[in-house]
């Protein structure tokens, strides 16, 4: 019967051609597409998904799925086994949820960003209301369609980001890293913070561009099968034959375009140290958003913000940045990338209350499925959580429960992934350091060939082999805790604050 | 029965969004795409011309459009009788095509456009000859499909590209315009040369870009809803909601950029002037390559190359090229513009000797075609033509005929679109000069309005309303013929040759 797996993975190769065009054209839209071109880019755009959606619900996908399930000899092939296990999760997912479901989701996520986008504006939590009321409501139906009898609402759309994850699990990480987070961020106060000047300089941005393009090539980034480009805000995905990044420029600010690059890279990375030959099947795709932060969140944290990077770069970043590097040193600027100043939105923030803010949205999330928080609370709740838990004032919703773009796009059971990947990056470190005989030497040499292929040979070249949870233990060898991410971070910010 | 030309256009505008994002991936490859991605791009451009082909020969089409073509009351509507009239001849003509050669050609192009690439890098006519072998089988193939009885191969290929176009009908009209540019570059020969020294100063290429910019933004391009690259080649398409333009810059040579940049926006123009409620259906396509080309050779040469022009332009390229125009003037620049000088390759060619190229390629495609001459002679055969056709030798076969993409790309019977462009361009001038009661002063005033608005009305706006041949006899009140170009082009070299 290994005919209905040919015939399977042909059909999914082709569902593959399909998406990774929608992600050039989506590229396009973000990096140099004209204005007026926004009306045929979405009918472009929408054409691609519903083809992609004929494809994902063929009902001869069951059906080959079925034959490869009862065929003994293909499974003993570890390849085919995983092909298998994870394509039939992708089908059970895609035709659990009814067509008209499917329909009125993306109608009301199109609409509630039009009326978030406004109410954000002006600030006005009671104008989206009725859209994030309705969005709720949406997303328990969908939730009712995807969950297994042994899973939450919010578990099942955890699942749908990071294969496995539950809420029940995560909590008993995420309560005791919250409060040890908390205790960092005051104990953090009362110490002698680095002077931020460096990252203030005003610099062009043509020598920031040169400077980051120099620390990508380094970091082991193949421009041959990718390219660097600006958008508003950076991202980084894969057209299927090579895998653009973009960053974005400030020109006071530098700092934020080496950390974008660097994140942005850490994807671009994973992406290419995926198997070529297994594109646009399970085994060639990366396995959860968690395992894909861990990927920039290592490279542009544990690498990028290390004084042991800093002395191989600080050359680096005079050569390209020139006098406004005059009257800094590795050490100084090694102090400011890691200044820790609790704000109000995740993008801006700290290594240190990174976290807290998703431990804010962790919590509320799961109150809205569940109904415990009525919509009416929501913005008052929000404010109580980041004074308690970031110790900031919330001056207005707009800086508050409206200041993202997440709930109205209906990214429910999202943000968790992001406070994975920095559990995750933690653990990979320090599974490197430990191989490779202390990264430190390494890095303050520039040669990150050495991590980048450990990296590759641990976690990229996977795929979705394994579990997420089953690559944390194998590439790390522990299960997910917040051991090695706090014990990172308390030593390195300990030294910086001079605690 | 206007339920079937409802249907039939829905149809064919999802057919037109699936050509124009194959149109956008082909873009990013000549523009952007690294190097590593060929082989997917080439799978993706593959899938996207089978979901083509599938929809334009889906049998309901062709119960469509017989429904259509029952029905009187429809007909009796002028637009719809004209889409219904293209979509018959569309239907016809995909329909002759087996999907599996269609496919075949479109991955056989991809993968041979690389190839050639190389070849051409080494001169290498040998490891491009099997591509072009198997190109040429392909082309065969593909005419023996669309051939209608009193069609030769080359007619079926041609009549793709100029609606109608035969070979015979072209003999008749290029043979005694080849004796009399083979004349005219004699005559040449013996006069008083313009100084060419403007064409080869050296610029930074940021100051020839702002400068095209600046003369594309003067001519009406809409940059709201187009772009303006770089590519080794220059081109033209149409992503559905915008249009790009490429260029090229040398170091010295800023007439070259210049007339490639006026070049594709007179393209340009064309295609932001079809109508935007016809998009995706006939009325809102371009009707020919020859049309098309007429329309940026009106804009390269008989405004970009006229001594009116430059005497607007002057002032513009000084302001954007600085103390390289010092000790030039308009009139110095008119005759640089206007220097014979025979070359090797059209793309550089002016404007006496530029259909001599063409004639070499209307003759070897022909040979090619029936199989009377050998590939292993075509380097030889290339390099004769080109010695009694523009007396010139060719050192070697990189500037010979590895010279240029188009038979890579499977463009046989497309050269002579470039000199019928050329013919209609002439005819629509001088019909508009009449019109608008002489163009001269508009020119010398930068008013270009008239002159694109002239062009829209006659032209652009009917989309594949009229065949070229009647488009033609509209616009300009005569059929195809040189005179009008003989006229102007043996006008304005005698003047600047001092004849």
């Amino acid at each position: 019967m290994t005919g209905a797996y040919d015939l399977l993975l042909a059909h999914v190769r082709e569902a593959h051609l399909l998406a990774s065009t929608a992600a050039l054209l989506a590229w396009d839209q973000e990096t140099g597409m004209p204005t007026g071109a926004g009306d045929v880019r979405a009918r472009q755009l929408e054409l691609l998904a519903r083809l992609q959606h004929e494809r994902s619900t063929d009902p001869r996908v069951g059906d080959w799925l079925s034959s490869c399930e009862a065929d003994a000899a293909l499974l003993a092939d570890a390849d085919a086994a995983a092909n298998v296990r994870e394509l039939r999760r992708d089908h059970t997912r895609a035709t659990r949820l009814p067509a008209a479901l499917v329909a009125e989701l993306a109608a009301t996520e199109s609409r509630a960003q039009q009326a978030w986008a406004g109410a954000r504006a002006a600030s006005d939590f009671a104008a989206f209301r009725p859209w994030l009321e309705r969005m709720v409501a949406l997303q328990q139906q969908k939730a009712d369609c995807l969950r297994a009898a042994d899973q939450t609402r919010w578990d099942a759309l955890a699942d749908l980001y990071e294969p496995g994850m539950r809420a029940d699990d995560l909590r008993r990480v995420f309560t005791p890293l919250r409060e040890r987070l908390v205790a960092l961020r005051q104990r953090l106060a009362g110490g002698r913070a680095p002077d931020p000047a460096f990252a203030r300089r005003r610099i062009d941005e043509s020598r920031q561009e040169a400077f980051v393009r120099a620390v990508a090539a380094a970091m082991g980034f193949d421009f041959t099968r990718g390219r660097l480009d600006r958008s508003a805000h950076p991202f980084c995905t894969s057209t299927g034959g090579d895998v653009r990044l973009t960053t974005r420029f400030h020109r006071d600010n530098v700092l934020d375009a080496l950390g974008s690059t660097m994140h942005e890279t850490g994807h671009g990375l994973y992406e290419q140290g995926l198997e070529v030959r297994h594109l646009g099947t399970p085994l060639g795709e990366p396995v959860s958003l968690g395992i894909h932060e861990s990927q920039s969140r290592l490279w542009e944290n544990h690498v990028g913000r290390s004084l042991d990077f800093w002395q191989w770069c600080w050359p680096v970043a005079q050569q390209h940045l020139g006098d406004a590097c005059d009257g800094h040193s590795a050490a100084g600027v090694f102090g400011a990338a890691n200044r820790v100043q609790p704000s109000l939105i995740r993008v801006e923030a700290d290594e240190a209350t990174y976290d807290l803010h998703v431990m804010v949205r962790f919590e509320l999330e799961q109150e809205l499925l569940t109904g415990d928080l009525p919509l009416a609370d929501l913005p008052a709740r929000w404010n109580v959580l980041y004074r308690d838990y970031l110790g900031v004032a919330v001056p207005d919703d707009r800086r508050g429960c409206l200041q993202d773009v997440h709930w109205s796009c209906g990214l429910f059971g999202y943000f968790p992934t992001y406070t994975l990947g920095n559990l995750y990056a933690a653990q990979f470190a320090a599974a490197a350091d430990r191989a490779l005989g202390g990264l430190a030497p390494l890095l303050r040499r520039g040669e990150f060939t050495p991590l980048r292929e450990w990296l590759r040979e641990h976690v990229h070249r996977h795929g979705r082999r394994f579990p997420p949870a089953e690559l944390v233990r194998r590439a790390s060898g522990a299960a997910l805790s917040a051991t090695a991410f706090l014990g990172y971070l308390e030593r390195k910010l300990g030294e910086v604050y001079g605690l």
